[in-house]
């Protein structure tokens, strides 16, 4: 979960125009099939977009650049070529061009990924979904909101919020993301303790397959089980099989009361045993669990002026609860139950309830600035594992103690690039942890100290090496990991079936054949 | 949704040995490519299965009727042989013998499906889950279940009440359908409004494809975007693509406070407003919205001894509301809040708030007896239909009318079949209209008048022919009324992708070729 601060980041990264793909993935051989764009596909591009905003080419470096590179500067690819189509019937023309000729395609919404999966590898074509964001329809009644792929998931919030509902997903780049983007990589984030995956939430899906078919995925209603889900399958597979052009999904009524609450506690047992208190006395209306230790509020302290810690007594670990409700009076006596208990128990070193929306605002966004307070201490190798609770935090103490005995937790006084500091932080409701190692400069030595071990740590603990952000371009060769030869070879095989020139997102999601 | 009394219905149904397949679906051609059993065959299986009481032959035909008949008599197989596989291992060398042999395979649960899925159609051989009952595990934090596909639904639940969990989906089936079967369907039911669909809440499955590969499909883990999300394809495809052989489950907290009202109301925009001041009043708490129409209620007053109006006034709807939550004043005042609101709005006509446990099941019986009171009545031509809800009830009127224009609800002195009756309920909350059309007899008139006109007007009003029950053998004809040409296309690619020979299921699931 990165920082709401991410247009501020992009801003300032794509200024400093150092290629930093090279320096931290093995080259990846460009595919000799993939045919070289030439004038003849310019021209073929351009008269199916007419709108000369609809292109942009190699005439502009600086304006493909934003489309080549990720906002983290960590992937960089070599498109000459963005597209901006408006229409599905464009989406269309365009994939059934690329794919007679053999065309790669790299889709791209928000491009806030962290794993690299919506910048080109190569020379690949981006298809922008920049252009496709008028809302379809939205029934009053049903919290039913249909709508295309560009939209930017903030937006959808805020006019769902004048009508009494709310996007059933929240996320740090919700100003910049799209929701096809989103659907793509399955994105979870801060609301999925209360009210699911996307796998869940979305009714229905229009999607153009690799040869320029478009195909309704399902219908706009809570139930239809007429076929396979097809849906289903878009949902996080970043763009190989086909592009999401528009979607249903079933939105929550906006709740009428929300608490916040910031916690100090002196341990991860005391963490989860928190959570489990939480889930007894707040259940239905608990909307988040948030967790991050010390060393993440230390930073935030350090580098973000406008967050403060809210209580004077500091801790080992912080946790961060929201409660969603319809009752304001009920949801709070809920709360004072709970924070009773707790702190009769002595599980709690210190911690305060925002009194206001202003401070749950404030508290928010302790939480969400840790992402942006990280990449200001130094290069961060990130890390978005699912673990069962009890093995969670077991991960960040692991890793420390593995990096100082391979010896890259020096100090800075040996000359050589060293780790900083290892943080951990995520949702504790999803077991969801990210681990932030922050180094002093980013080097092959500290991401082999790194990797494989952290993978292998996740395997051990029966956890996946990609909670929410997906596989992209750097996750590739640790699928196998979390996923057994047979359901790989299944994948391939779906792969195979709607993608046979392997047109769309080359490079990525799936690990080089042996 | 059928009745909790259906291990009743059926062992009256079974001592009836009339086929009734012939009499209301067209014949279905063998496919020739199917291998015919020989005693090799049977000899290959009883060496799989050595415990005898794992392999049922024809020689005892009373013994394979429960498999070849579904509970309602309307469809019936002519399988000579049933296999109970006790491990994963089994089902694994089974098919892939079957898929070796090209012998036609028909997965079965507790055989409750309402549509013809679960049955042989000629001489498949069933595999029956019935053997494969374990608990793999439960983690007692996270409440995440592991189990096998013939746990019984109702088993499981008590199974967790223990622990103080609850199955996330309850039908009336649950005393016999087996989960395998519940995620084969995608089985919706009575809790879905408040903990959603089995694409949300189930997070891994085991399944044995077709050619024997026992592949492991995601992780017991809330979150885990690795790959596509292949155990989505499994639910809902009827047995067609593999063989569901256990299932990790997020499973709820048990809630502390269970309401549950019944009230009488006058017309269907009463219901209509009802649901959305409930989604208001009661938002996180509601976990049921449930409607049936005067006709219903009538039938259960006729036909179940048991279950009686629980208050005077008559009224043309019905609607039974509950509540749960971790609360009980809480919850008790936000639906005393609602209950004022809707009777001074003059919503209501009459109502009843249960006073118990005891009264809890017996406002929720009168619901759940609808099926059994409707097929008291006479044999019933059921739809289960997903439409937007301002014209759920519409389609209930406007067959009553058509069947009246077509002059098939004539009364009983012309001697000719007729309809008696056409009545609806179902989940309001979920936009589901179960549609009953209950007849004299069973009659190729009455259904060529009912048939395709009710799917002609699902499909005018943008539902689905489908909300839960599936395709399976009635349903096949009409899937291209919810579904798009490419979308059925890419379902045909999907089931030569994984299933080439077509031994998984036959017959079924899919529209004839033209």
């Amino acid at each position: 979960m990165h920082s709401r601060a991410i247009l501020h980041l992009r801003s300032y990264t794509t200024k400093t125009a150092v290629p930093l793909t090279a320096t931290r993935f093995p080259s990846i051989k460009r595919n000799p099939a993939f045919k070289t764009l030439d004038s003849n596909d310019i021209a073929a591009f351009k008269k199916i977009l007419p709108d000369e905003t609809s292109v942009v080419d190699g005439t502009d470096p600086d304006a493909l650049l934003p489309f080549n590179q990720d906002w983290m500067r960590k992937f960089r690819g070599q498109s000459q070529l963005v597209l901006k189509p408006k229409t599905s019937h464009q989406v269309s023309q365009l994939l059934k061009y690329c794919n007679d000729h053999r065309i790669g395609v790299v889709p791209q919404g928000g491009n806030t990924g962290l794993v690299g999966g919506s910048v080109p590898v190569h020379d690949e074509v981006v298809l922008s979904t920049q252009a496709m964001s008028r809302i379809r329809a939205f029934d009053q009644e049903s919290g039913i909101l249909t709508c295309e792929a560009g939209c930017i998931l903030e937006s959808l919030d805020h006019m769902l919020a004048e009508k009494g509902y709310m996007m059933p997903l929240d996320l740090g780049a919700k100003g910049s993301c799209h929701i096809g983007g989103n659907l793509a990589t399955n994105a979870g984030g801060l609301r999925l303790l209360r009210y699911g995956s996307l796998h869940g939430t979305v009714l229905s899906m229009e999607v153009v397959l690799a040869d320029g078919t478009i195909v309704e995925l399902g219908k706009p209603l809570r139930k239809d089980n007429t076929g396979y889900d097809l849906k289903q399958l878009f949902i996080g597979s970043e763009g190989t099989l086909g592009i999401i052009t528009a979607a249903s999904i079933l939105t929550p009524l906006k709740p009428k009361a929300v608490n916040v609450a910031v916690l100090g506690v002196s341990s991860y047992e005391s963490v989860q045993k928190l959570f489990q208190e939480a889930r007894g006395h707040l259940s239905e209306i608990l909307s988040a669990f948030e967790f991050f230790d010390a060393s993440c509020m230390a930073l935030v302290q350090k580098h973000i002026a406008t967050s403060r810690l809210p209580f004077d007594t500091a801790a080992q670990f912080y946790v961060l609860i929201e409660t969603s409700g319809s009752n304001k009076d009920h949801d709070d006596e809920k709360l004072t139950t709970f924070l009773d208990s707790v702190m009769e128990k002595g599980w709690v070193v210190d911690g305060t309830v925002a009194q206001d929306a202003t401070q749950v605002a404030a508290f928010w966004s302790i939480r969400e600035s840790i992402t942006e307070a990280c990449a200001k201490e130094g290069p961060n190798y990130k890390y978005d594992l699912s673990v069962p609770l009890p093995k969670l935090y077991g991960l960040v103490t692991d890793m420390r103690q593995h990096l100082s005995q391979v010896g890259v937790m020096t100090d800075s006084m040996s000359g050589k690039p060293f780790v900083k500091q290892v943080v951990g932080f995520g949702h504790v409701g999803d077991g969801n942890l990210h681990l932030n190692v922050i180094a002093s400069e980013w080097s092959k030595d500290i991401e082999r100290a790194i990797e494989p071990k952290v993978y292998d740590l996740v395997q051990t603990a029966h956890g996946s090496v990609s909670a929410e952000h997906g596989i992209g371009l750097s996750k590739t060769i640790y699928l196998s990991h979390s996923k057994t030869k047979d359901a790989i070879a299944m994948m391939r095989s779906l792969k195979q079936t709607f993608d046979p020139k392997g047109i769309l997102n080359p490079y990525k999601y799936f690990p080089n054949k042996e």
